[in-house]
């Protein structure tokens, strides 16, 4: 059967099929030789999605087949500034890191052979941030989510990942890596532009190839057409 | 559970994750509501369709839960021409009526409650296709598709639909409704542009939308953001 992989996160995996998006590059990619599963939450931290994991996983997974790999890409909500606009998403740190350690164990205990890959919240671009919030760039506004908010729950990701010896994508660093990532891979601050899509792509299929799956290591799911012969097209189903 | 859309098809189902695809496109505005399962197979035309159509659908339905819908997307090859360069996929027009009627029985047995949607193949532009099969553009090439062989496969898929009384996207005529369509809509006078891909996915959801299958319609996964109270957000979830 078709591995699979699920995509399990807030609004910047619920957006990941849109155009250029990471996960639907990821169904592209893998087109012949596994599912990509989407189960992303707008708005969610990790609080909420502990609270509804077991409903959102129903159907994620085969029967009696675990998936292949999980990415839980949180954090940017728990991020947000306790006393800010959007407070009720803020989720403490310490909490964070915890509810991290506990979506990652209800995997480890539902999905025993499923390899969990963290993914650490996005660079955030204020003055992107407060246009989006109020609808003007007044610089004596607030935005309700910082960079170095967001940075302190990627390294908090960071750490949890290598105490549970995960793999961990540092997209908070990486992406900041690249020139004019405030405006050239967010669109609005904290979301992903096609351009800050390909870079988390990359990043996952990296970190997939990692751990053995991979274009060259997974198996096709059925005949490929250019390995079908021509002269007797049939002996290829036999 | 969220129900699952399959895409059971040839290369113009496989490649439909790619940017500006229709797949994409479905997973995307359903992403809270269902999920979409793809089942591309370039190259095959119903003949090997048929034939690995059991292995094919390996993990496609939930265990106890037919999925909502299928859509049935062959034909391209099969209309392939039996004198020319891609003789092997040809499959005569009688025979793909009845392979047809037999990918749609195998779905109607073991999915009962499926809905099952058919699309006809697409048109063709002869010049692209001499381009592309030949790498030159020498009107005196013959090229291995036509569009009037393709429409002829249209029609008969347009007939086992009526036989059958499924829904049917005749996307052959609708897509040469669109201006240019030979080179805004078609890459290779056989594959979707983007804009193609876009003239497909608003079929589709119409059709889907007609067997009450639509934003609207279908139930979230899971509270949604905005119903979410900022006050006492974890009410939501009891």
């Amino acid at each position: 059967m078709r591995p699979r992989l699920v995509l399990f996160g807030d609004s910047i995996t619920e957006m990941s099929f849109a155009d250029g998006g990471w996960g639907a590059g990821l169904a592209d990619r893998f087109a012949r030789q596994a599912d990509v599963v989407l189960r992303g939450l707008s708005g969610y931290n990790t609080r909420w999605a502990l609270k509804v994991l077991p409903r959102a996983m129903e159907g994620a997974a085969a029967a009696g087949a675990d998936p292949a790999a999980v990415t839980v890409f949180f954090g940017a909500n728990d991020a947000a500034l306790p006393d800010q606009k959007q407070a009720h998403q803020h989720v403490p740190l310490g909490e964070y890191q915890s509810n991290l350690r506990a979506i990652c164990g209800y995997f480890k205990e539902h999905w025993p052979s499923t390899a969990i890959i963290l993914i650490t919240p996005p660079p955030i671009y204020e003055p992107a941030r407060i246009l989006d919030m109020y609808g003007d760039d007044d610089p004596s506004r607030q935005p309700e989510r910082t960079n170095e908010a967001a940075g302190a729950y990627a390294q908090a990701c960071m750490a949890v990942a290598k105490e549970l010896d995960y793999p961990v994508i540092d997209i908070w660093t990486k992406m900041q890596e690249f020139p004019d990532w405030q405006t050239a891979a967010l669109s609005d601050g904290l979301h992903f532009t096609p351009a800050g899509n390909k870079i988390l792509f990359n990043e996952v299929v990296k970190r997939l190839a990692s751990i053995g799956i991979s274009l060259e290591k997974l198996p096709s799911d059925l005949p490929l057409f250019h390995d079908i012969d021509p002269k007797d097209p049939m002996k290829a189903f036999d």
